[in-house]
């Protein structure tokens, strides 16, 4: 392990960390919260002593290995959740440490789980803060970092790797950087967007700001105790909208932006994505008739909470937990399949199970066909062993810590489903589960221990698993 | 396809169950049930004749192929089901069709789940088919029609892979027919060591007889409305011993009795097998210790229910749907992890985890030291490429079948746990679940069409997915 460029990376975070936390300071100055703007600064003062401190001095060998890299980005989002929970705390809005850091993980990895019972008691300092945190992991703090400064030359590539979900990193252009840089573009392009169209559809310009990060960066936390109910059905379709959007490769906006429409209408991950949504709505509007006076009011909720659990989102317009039991189940299943890769969303992502599909249709074929040579295509191109590969090991992985996490936070003894979905909705970055972590309830019923599960949970589901896990190897900090 | 070849095979299996009918209606004449032992010898005929009529005629072509072995073993048990299901209907005892076929099958796929509510109500004649059904299934009837029949000459690999659990399939010595008439004397042996101990422990013939059927087969079945639970501590503490030592791979036997005892004691899976049993056994003592006033009946209770979960039979001594959430947690993970490779239980079974975890293992190295070159070894021998390939697409579409089946059954409208469990009971052949489908309860509560659902995850369960999935896709059923 080369320490030093681990250290090094670090700092940098660090310093962009303060950065970022001076918004929430100018946002508490604008409405005359003088304590917990001043709180905000001197903690971004903090981040940035620290962040020189550790980049003092530059390390000899800038050279980032997978090693390095994956280490890198799983420290760098632990000590930036670290360093993010403190105002929460220093403030007193919440006093725990552990709660406060639950927060801002989820924050982070754009989970939106929440352990608080009254969102609506927080300053708006630390409501901006919070949910400006949705925004800054959503497209990945490293990936900002790649796309202003041009920090180690060419082996960035293993810290977009680790931070970039899906099942192989879609290099929009040749260059790292430029892929950065045109990302980050359309995902400014798209905050600004939803700001708008917010704004013109009557909502405050506060509101505007939070809900657009919760909503492009797939993250979920309201800044009402009832999400998004409290809004005009206009604006819950606006959402919708964007949620949706969100969840969409960002490869097939930068297609459309370069005039390859063709392009853009033919990825398959795509098209499966949109499919999977409508049928999930048809269902659920099929199984909810009873309960909504009206179909546009049926379609409308269906719609919501179908885009907000697949991209991931956890936004909520009703309490689904009282919806009957085969929407339930769809919403389950949603959680797991997930956005699309190369979006801002969470889950197994819809890619990774289209490839697995096609796997075991190849499987079935050469049963009926031994003498067959298939290969695997997606898009038109065959699909590389190495991909397919990850994918099943990311499967397995994703299973075990699926059914370690249940078993262990089963220590706090609440029922299987609440386990279950208390997991789900975590590890895939969602954020409401399903009876006690219903999305009218939050998650403060559970232990000091199950919570940290529940963290590993986020973070792993945000890196795709294999940074988080390949920090606790103590081979990993085996010296060169 | 050649169908010629499907027709003369499934013909064999209805003669072969024609002599096993045979059992249950001498049963029935020694308990003078004469109206039940004509109906179960009338119809041993009629499968007899049938199978007659399908056999006239032999096939040119007697070459087996992957497509047309894993056909026929599917559509075999199939029909196996379907005339094993004709007694309970015709009898009167299990009056619906749907309902006898899913009792037959939950026998067969040695699953144990039952849809009656009060089992002491049957003749001893259908009890005894009922549990004999798993003794049947639990080795499999093709294995048997091996070990007698010179069948189809070399080709009858391809049968046993279909019908024989795990990974690969573990051929103890070079010929298939040998490997096969081995087993079956292990499979006999312990059948009637397990009668004789039960008997010996003041257990009455006919409960010795179907409760080891049952223990043996990995089944589940009981006789009683209260499964084992009736029963004195010793008989309770025997079919514990008997229960695990089926889930154990029979070449650990095969190798104790050819006093090669090195390589039984060092098998892998087997080693994992037994300190996943410890491991639970203690998480349940632990967490049930108010429960019970003895710790000694903790501990009967708790490893009389991890060897029934895991081993996949099926029992139960207690009504453990009432035990702490953490213990029913660890039921949950064991159902899904089941059995050895190479034994009578279900399950994924512990060597494809053990598989699966090395894998992750293997990767997590290769992204700390990228130029190091792992293969991936068990017991000493590298895995091939082929059983890692299959290992993982196994996987994909068990947990496609999972939750293709849960949102199934979720039409319903029980909840979620019910519904977890119940799939999770039926694909893992193990019987009960928890909440609506626990122990005291049983599976008459879906709908026609969830126990359709259920049956084929049963069958697909069973046959380890692919020759259930074969037979669904037309391009099986092409002509040459």
């Amino acid at each position: 392990m080369n320490f030093a460029i681990v250290r090094y990376i670090i700092g940098f975070i660090l310093q962009f960390e303060a950065a970022f936390m001076l918004l929430p300071g100018l946002v508490g100055i604008c409405y005359g919260e003088v304590k917990e703007a001043i709180i905000y600064f001197l903690i971004a003062l903090l981040c940035l002593i620290c962040g020189f401190l550790l980049r003092m001095k530059r390390p000899k060998q800038m050279q980032l290995f997978t090693r390095e890299g994956f280490a890198s980005v799983a420290l760098s989002w632990l000590i930036m959740s670290f360093f993010g929970a403190l105002p929460f705390v220093i403030t007193g809005e919440i006093p725990h440490f552990i709660d406060a850091l639950f927060e801002t993980i989820s924050g982070f990895t754009t989970t939106g789980a929440s352990i608080l019972s009254d969102v609506e008691a927080l300053s708006h300092t630390s409501l901006f803060w919070r949910s400006f945190t949705h925004w800054i992991g959503g497209m990945g703090v490293f990936m900002f970092i790649m796309a202003i400064l041009p920090m180690m030359g060419g082996s960035t590539m293993n810290l977009m790797k680790a931070e970039s979900p899906g099942p192989s990193v879609n290099k929009l252009v040749p260059r790292v950087k430029d892929t950065a840089k045109i990302l980050y573009q359309l995902y400014i392009g798209i905050t600004v967007l939803e700001v708008l169209v917010l704004c013109l559809c009557g909502m405050p310009i506060f509101d505007a700001l939070t809900t657009t990060f919760g909503t492009v960066g797939t993250g979920g936390f309201g800044i009402y105790n009832d999400s998004i109910g409290g809004y005009s059905p206009l604006i819950q379709i606006v959402i919708t909208v964007f949620m949706i959007l969100s969840g969409v490769n960002y490869m097939v906006y930068f297609y459309l932006l370069s005039r390859h429409f063709k392009e853009a209408f033919s990825i398959e991950e795509v098209r499966w994505y949109f499919l999977i949504i409508l049928g999930s709505i048809a269902i659920i509007v099929w199984d909810c008739h009873s309960l909504y006076s009206s179909l546009s009011d049926n379609l409308r909720h269906a719609a919501f909470q179908v885009g907000s659990i697949i991209t991931t989102s956890g936004f909520s317009t009703v309490d689904f937990n009282a919806w009957p039991q085969l929407s339930k189940t769809v919403l389950i299943i949603l959680m797991f399949v997930g956005a699309c890769a190369g979006s801002t969303g969470g889950g197994i992502k819809v890619s990774r199970i289209v490839i697995l599909f096609k796997a075991f249709q190849k499987e079935l074929s050469m049963m009926i066909h031994p003498r067959m040579i298939k290969k695997i295509k997606m898009d038109g191109h065959i699909i590389p062993h190495e991909t397919l590969r990850s994918t099943n090991v990311f499967m397995s992985v994703y299973f075990l810590i699926l059914f370690l996490s249940i078993l262990l936070i089963g220590i706090d003894e609440y029922d299987f489903t609440t386990n279950f979905t208390a997991v789900a909705a975590t590890l895939n970055n969602i954020g409401p589960g399903l009876e006690l972590v219903g999305p009218t309830q939050n998650f403060s019923l559970f232990s000091p221990f199950s919570k940290c599960v529940l963290m590993f949970d986020m973070l792993a589901g945000r890196l795709e698993l294999f940074p988080m896990l390949i920090i606790l190897r103590p081979a990993c900090w085996k010296k060169y």
